[in-house]
C-alpha cells in the first residue's frame, strides 16, 4: 500500500496492530475519523489511553474495576463460598447478563495454550490456589471454553486443588435452546446425550 | 452491555463509533490492548490524533498530503492534461497501484447523494470546473463507483463541462480478469458484450 502521507500511513498502520483489522479496514476507518469533527478522534483517543494508563483490576478476582476490589467481591449478598472461574472479563460480564448466578468469579487472564507461549505462571492461577488453600471456598466452577487449551487448564487447576475438601463442576455443555438437533456438532451432541438431565429438572425452566 | 469499570466502558463506546464495529467487536479490541504494553495503545492514540489534527488536503487535487501540493500534483512527468476524477483517497492508491495511469487526479471527496444528504456544494467539484475552465486540460477520466450516486455526480460535472472543448471518458466496465462468466451479475455482463473491444487489442496485454 502507497500512501501519499506519512501521517495517514502511521494512523492506518497503528490501527492494523489491532487484531482481526487488516490494512484497508484500517484506512476505512482512518478516513472515517478524517471526515468526522476533529473532537471524535480526541475522545477516542483520550479514551483508550486513560482506560489502559488508569484501569485496575479487582485484588481479588482480577477482574476489571475502577476501584481496588470490584462490586461484585464488595457484594455481601453473593455467595462468596462459590466461585466461577472464568477465562476473561467478557465471560463475567457473559454470565451476570444471565442473572443466574450470585456467587463469585475468578478471571484467569487466558487459557494455558504451549503453541502461543502461555504456560500457568502467566495466568492467575496461583491466587486462586491460594484462595482454595484458606478454606472458605465449597465449590469451584469451571466455565473456560471447551477446547484443548480449556480442558488443559482446568485439569492443571483441578490438581492443585483435588486435595482440598472442595466441590467442584464445569458448566453444562449441550444444544443450545431453540437449535434444531441436526445442525449441533456431533460432539455437543453426543455430550449433550451422555449428561442427560432428569426430565422434571427441564420443567424448572418453564 | 453491563460493564464493571466505568473507564472500559467509555473505551468500548467510543471505539464502537466507528463504522462497522459492534459493541462486541470494540470490547475485543479494547481488552486486547490491555494485554498489550501501555506503549501500543499510546502509540495508537497518538497517531490518530496527529493525522486527525495536522493532516493536509492537496491545494491543487485535494489527495491527502503531508505538504500543500502532493508528491503526484509536483511531478513533472505526469501528464497534467488528464485528470481523474475519484471519489476518495483510497481510489487513487488503488489506481496508482496499477501503474497504468500517467495524470493526475482530482479527489471529489465523495459522490452526490440526496439520501445522505450530500449535495454537490459539499464535495470538490467546483474547484474541478474551475481548473477545466483554465483550458489546460485535454481529459477527464471519470473513475467513481459504477451506482446511481456515481452515475448522478459524473452527469452533473458533465453538464458543467460540456461546453469546454474537452475529452470525457468513464473506466471501462466488464467482467474481472480470471472471473468464471457463470458468476457475474448481468448488468455487468451485459455492458461487457455492448462495450465489447477488438480482439487485437486484449492481446496487448498479453
Ligand atoms: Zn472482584
Ligand atoms: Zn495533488
Amino acid at each position: 500500500m502507497e500512501f501519499s502521507s506519512k501521517l495517514l500511513e502511521k494512523a492506518v498502520n497503528e490501527m492494523a496492530q489491532l487484531p482481526g483489522i487488516g490494512k484497508r479496514t484500517a484506512l476505512r476507518l482512518v478516513l472515517h475519523l478524517l471526515k468526522q469533527p476533529v473532537e471524535q478522534t480526541q475522545f477516542l483517543s483520550q479514551a483508550l489511553t486513560s482506560m489502559r494508563e488508569e484501569i485496575k483490576f479487582c485484588k481479588n478476582c482480577h477482574n476489571i474495576s475502577d476501584v481496588e476490589v470490584c462490586e461484585i467481591c464488595n457484594n455481601p449478598s453473593r455467595n462468596h463460598k462459590i466461585i466461577c472461574v472464568v477465562e476473561d472479563v467478557r465471560d463475567v460480564m457473559a454470565i451476570e447478563n444471565t442473572n443466574q448466578f450470585k456467587g463469585i468469579y475468578h478471571v484467569l487472564g487466558g487459557k494455558i495454550s504451549p503453541i502461543d507461549g502461555v504456560g500457568p505462571s502467566q495466568l492467575n492461577i496461583k491466587s486462586l490456589v491460594d484462595k482454595v488453600a484458606l478454606g472458605q471456598t465449597e465449590e469451584l466452577i469451571f466455565a473456560l471454553s471447551s477446547t484443548m487449551e480449556g480442558d488443559t487448564t482446568n485439569f492443571y487447576i483441578f490438581k492443585q486443588i483435588k486435595d482440598f475438601d472442595i466441590k467442584t463442576s464445569t458448566i453444562a455443555r449441550g444444544i443450545a435452546i431453540g437449535d434444531e438437533l441436526e445442525y449441533a456438532d456431533e460432539v455437543t451432541l453426543g455430550r449433550s446425550i451422555l449428561n442427560r438431565v432428569p426430565f422434571e429438572n427441564s420443567l424448572k425452566n418453564l
